[in-house]
């Protein structure tokens, strides 16, 4: 029996198909604004622009630099990456490349997923995506959350216990009647530490086919193959619908 | 033509009817933990509840106390004002009785007319309502929120320049593609000084029945019956889905 009052979702990877939907703009854009690059392999790019997402995160978590939006930071490793790869982009071309972060596509089981647990309990992201991101998001891949929380409205970033503690004061809801699903260990390890229930979705192909797919490695208090089993499993335990 | 990418929605007599809602809760609650009491009037209880909702913030607006949630003003008017009324209860029963502010009924046309705004742009609340109150009557009503702004998420109450500059901010938006719903002149006056475009909506029984009816006061962009009315209106000019 899981008493949780609400499901906040990591979203990049666990809720969306991030490598994918970077893969695809990144095909579509260097056709246009890189058309003799035939060498460049979308997968791998995604694969470099991602590899940039945590350490651009750090000094923000240790308090060396002042909140910055997420937006902000896959600029500036976006940026750095077409240094990398001597790739010259104007500024308009970089925001384009940018905003595919906003439109990423869902796994195939997320909506029905999402619109089942929403039945029992308020659904929202728990992110490190701002705002605006998950908005736009949420409306491209008819993401049907109650509310958007996340870094940017807690001024933390996850893994921080700051980020999970002061999402669930927002929420007047004591950490325990927090459920955080994730497909990633280290973000339910976190969530754990500060009290938070635990649901583990896999999610084997987000780094790609062949891609590393490390599996539960910790104490979860559920794992799933994807959101619709999740919902299945909350009805199924008696996770109840928040009434005031 | 108005040119903008968000909805931001007053709530408490704009989307709400506070006042029947809160005067039904008094009136079942008093039945209950004020069985005696049949001097009391359920409306005018609820009038002088509501009285309060100003002056309590003020001291937040003003610096002089740090942030604290409506939720707890609500409580501590409430238990002064029962004191005021001569009645004793319980932290149970007040506690039964400040809930009623999450469960508040939409007016007639709250639900159709978010929902056909939102097929233009997100539609969010912009409230002094703190975010678990906001999401549980979004539940309770049916109010189809694409995410929970307002007063909490900021940490400024309205009308303060900080409250509407914020949540702009938080969007990513110049604060002219933000359209500030309400059915009160001085939301809307200091909505406007921060260069937010402006919807006035009339609520001629948001006081009850023969109840004060102020009417718009001020330059707004636009002045409508009800929320379908302003869907329909937007619709027309050419308001646009807000693409990334």
């Amino acid at each position: 029996m899981i008493d949780v009052r609400v499901a906040l979702f990591d979203v990049f990877g666990t809720v969306v198909d991030w490598r994918t939907g970077i893969a695809d703009a990144v095909r579509t854009w260097s056709a246009v604004h890189a058309p003799t690059r035939s060498d460049l392999d979308p997968g791998d790019v995604a694969d470099r622009w991602r590899a940039r997402y945590q350490p651009s995160m750090q000094p923000i978590r240790d308090g060396s630099r002042g909140f910055t939006t997420l937006d902000v930071l896959h600029r500036e490793s976006l940026v750095d990456l077409l240094t990398e790869l001597e790739i010259d982009a104007d500024d308009e071309a970089v925001d384009a490349l940018n905003a595919a972060w906003h439109a990423l596509p869902p796994w195939p089981d997320s909506v029905a997923g999402l619109t089942a647990i929403r039945e029992l309990m308020p659904v929202a992201p728990l992110s490190n995506g701002n705002v605006s991101l998950l908005l736009d998001m949420a409306r491209n891949a008819g993401l049907p959350w109650d509310t958007i929380l996340g870094a940017q409205v807690v001024r933390a970033y996850k893994p921080t216990p700051e980020s999970y503690l002061r999402t669930a004061e927002l929420l007047d809801l004591e950490p325990e009647r927090c459920l955080m699903v994730a497909a990633h260990n280290d973000d339910l390890a976190a969530a754990q530490a500060c009290g938070l229930r635990t649901a583990f979705v896999r999610r084997p192909l987000e780094h790609g086919p062949g891609g590393a797919d490390p599996g539960p490695t910790g104490d979860w208090d559920v794992v799933v193959r994807d959101l619709v089993e999740l919902g299945a499993v909350l009805a199924r335990t008696g996770a109840q619908t928040r009434r005031s």
